[in-house]
């Protein structure tokens, strides 16, 4: 029987030949990533929890502080401090308020076919480079930072056949919003996305990060493309070579398939509270708001920031609204500091913040108030997310937020 | 009996034709500046305390969001909402991340001769365009927002006598610390610090603004120069023209008097937990740093990033260093865009950040935690200023702080 890239990923981790959906495999894992967002925890259990303390290989990961950059709190900077403490004393590979992790992880890191796990939910994001990466809490973390290992239920994969391509003004944003819209938050509870067919290959790695960011937003374990020459491109670019290059099998099987014709997909919005809540954005356009945001590891690379730039060039905020802008990686802030896109943003109004992940977090930059509305690019609009509990985030692409910025309401960008 | 700079312009705003220490008069109010530390209360007393609220004259009111820029939770959202929808009902001009308050006000408002409350003690800063700048709480700020006027009781003057040049590698920050080491943080109470002298004018108005900015530093009402052909140029280039230009008349009567000989002015650091504290950079050097911050209305000036930025090209911030940049203006930041400077920062692995209060302020951006140290061009050093309680600051200039960020140590710039 044929495997999916998925499986066959899982199958060299766990040394088999073949694996197949619903079957349990321990796995030796390529690479781990940790935030500061629980990195803390992982750290007392280690001091505290464990008769023998070791790491299997301290090169294999990764500790990247990127929620609350800079920290906002004594608590935050003593829990980032134990996190720089425990990466010196360990020499494991740090940074900090160098991006987004999972900006940083594709940019330095990821290769195709690895399995990586990450103590954060949008670890799926690395199958935009042919890799697994999944999510997992700090407790699994801690166990594959001891023993290097962990284990994999596999999961069913679901095929995304994408024909066709982007129309102008439309964007993977409003592709995947699509997708989770029609599907639903569960449409693909445990299983792996796989995104195929001739319009994937259209999508450049800054849309398919898009795409497989949000994988876990309709319930899936990853998101994966295949490893093409884009791929590759990217990865010469960056100065890394593949693990491995899988191709799904022509007799793999799959839970589901969907087809999506890219030519057919409009700029959406997500509506509160639920990322599934998606509609046509002209359903939403009118709708006042107070805070604008491009940026996140799912929308703030240089691609989307160019969307933006071309956009407000010449235009100004919106008065009495934050436009906030938050390249998702310094790597990508230069590129728009030589770019002149800064510059722009600035000139138009815009609070261009230090890479991190900013309000899309909501913990502590650019925070909404009571009954305050956001409309933004980050990956989620749970109620809260943002702000007050009252408070209400809408999620658009790059360009729709740049518009809504200007207007002041959630627009369309072919109408500022 | 001759009068002082001071002392004139407040007989002019009282609208008599003498004035002497220890008069209490009515005041016209030139300007009315408040920030998102306090507007919200002002708001509040307004809405809710006066029985026929209104405004004398709302433009003379300028209301600054620049403390949680953005709001770094659902509480300061709202607090900067009632602020943004009071200027706008009210036709009040409002400015929001657009700068630290004392440095947009220079920018965009100061003129010399004006008398200007500010409900933020810094605001002694506008005496570098030679205004008489002064701090009040927000109940005084409401009186003057409905009726636009105050009162002042004269405060005497003390005259400071700068003679000769700074050094190359001393700067208006060492300077200012050394008055303040030398005279004591009480050693100006309720009197007005007036540089004058030929060493005065050497100074730019970045650095006049160094010294005014810390005069309440000193205890002090205001901070002011004499507004020279210095002043006057840069309100040309700002588009401006002087209310009034006032000389301290020959036989005008001090306090005291000091003498500062700029030519012998050493690089100084103010120790935790005193702005008084002051010894020579030296006595400091060797103290492990956790965080620099290279910022804030009193040292964030494209002046100062040009002297961090020269520093640091080519070289690293040091490993498990924090280095803030953040440009106390989106002016300056602008300018620094123009002029690399931003780029060298990141490059040299800073985080620079949007214009506001940051860590000076110590309440929502790199703020630090228990035990840890900061080297700060800052305003104020006080215990759990920046964080924790047991956290210790240091102030230094911008060279000092940069050369700190680069060894990981406190440091002077001529040694790195």
């Amino acid at each position: 029987m044929g495997m999916t890239i998925a499986e066959k990923i899982i199958a060299a981790a766990a040394g088999v030949d073949s694996v197949k959906p619903g079957d349990i495999h321990t796995v030796k894992l390529d690479r781990l990533m940790s935030n500061d967002g629980t990195t803390h925890l992982t750290v007392d259990m280690y001091n505290n929890k464990l008769k023998n303390p070791h790491i299997a290989d301290t090169s294999k990961l990764v500790f990247i502080v990127d929620h609350n950059v800079p920290s906002d709190s004594p608590k935050t900077a003593a829990s980032q401090k134990k996190m720089r403490d425990f990466a010196k004393e360990h020499n494991i590979d740090f940074w900090e308020g160098k991006g987004v992790c999972h900006q940083v992880m594709i940019e330095n890191y990821v290769r195709p076919g690895e399995l990586i796990f990450g103590a954060d939910s949008h670890t799926c994001s690395y199958g935009a480079l042919g890799a697994f990466g999944t999510g997992v809490g700090c407790t699994d973390f801690l166990y594959g930072m001891v023993t290097g290992t962990s284990w994999v239920l596999v999961p069913e994969s679901v095929k995304f056949n994408l024909t066709g391509k982007l129309p102008e003004g439309v964007y993977a944003r409003d592709l995947i919003l699509t997708i989770i819209g029609e599907i639903g938050a569960n449409g693909c509870n445990y299983q792996a996305m796989e995104f195929t067919g001739e319009g994937a290959k259209t999508l450049s790695i800054s849309d398919r990060m898009a795409l497989c960011n949000m994988a876990v937003e309709a319930g899936a374990k990853t998101g994966i493309f295949e490893a093409d020459e884009k791929a590759i491109e990217y990865l010469k670019e960056h100065g890394r070579e593949p693990k491995a290059v899988y191709h799904s099998d022509p007799d793999a099987v799959y839970a589901r398939e969907y087809t999506f014709d890219l030519s057919k997909v409009r700029p959406v919005v997500a509506k509160p509270d639920f990322v599934d809540n998606v509609v046509p954005a002209e359903e939403a356009c009118g709708i006042e708001i107070n805070e604008a945001f491009l940026g996140s590891c799912n929308n703030g690379r240089i691609e989307d920031l160019r969307v933006g730039a071309e956009i407000i060039k010449g235009k100004k905020v919106a008065e009495g609204v934050r436009f906030l802008v938050v390249p998702a990686s310094q790597t990508i802030y230069r590129q728009a500091l030589k770019e002149g896109l800064i510059d722009t943003f600035m000139e138009a109004g815009a609070i261009v913040m230090n890479p991190n992940c900013s309000v899309c977090w909501g913990s502590c930059q650019g925070v909404i108030g009571e009954n305050e509305v956001l409309i933004s690019t980050g990956t989620r609009n749970f109620k809260g997310r943002a702000g007050h509990p009252s408070s209400k985030v809408y999620l658009g692409s790059a360009a729709t937020v740049t518009a809504s910025a200007i207007t002041g309401k959630i627009a369309l960008a072919s109408e500022v």
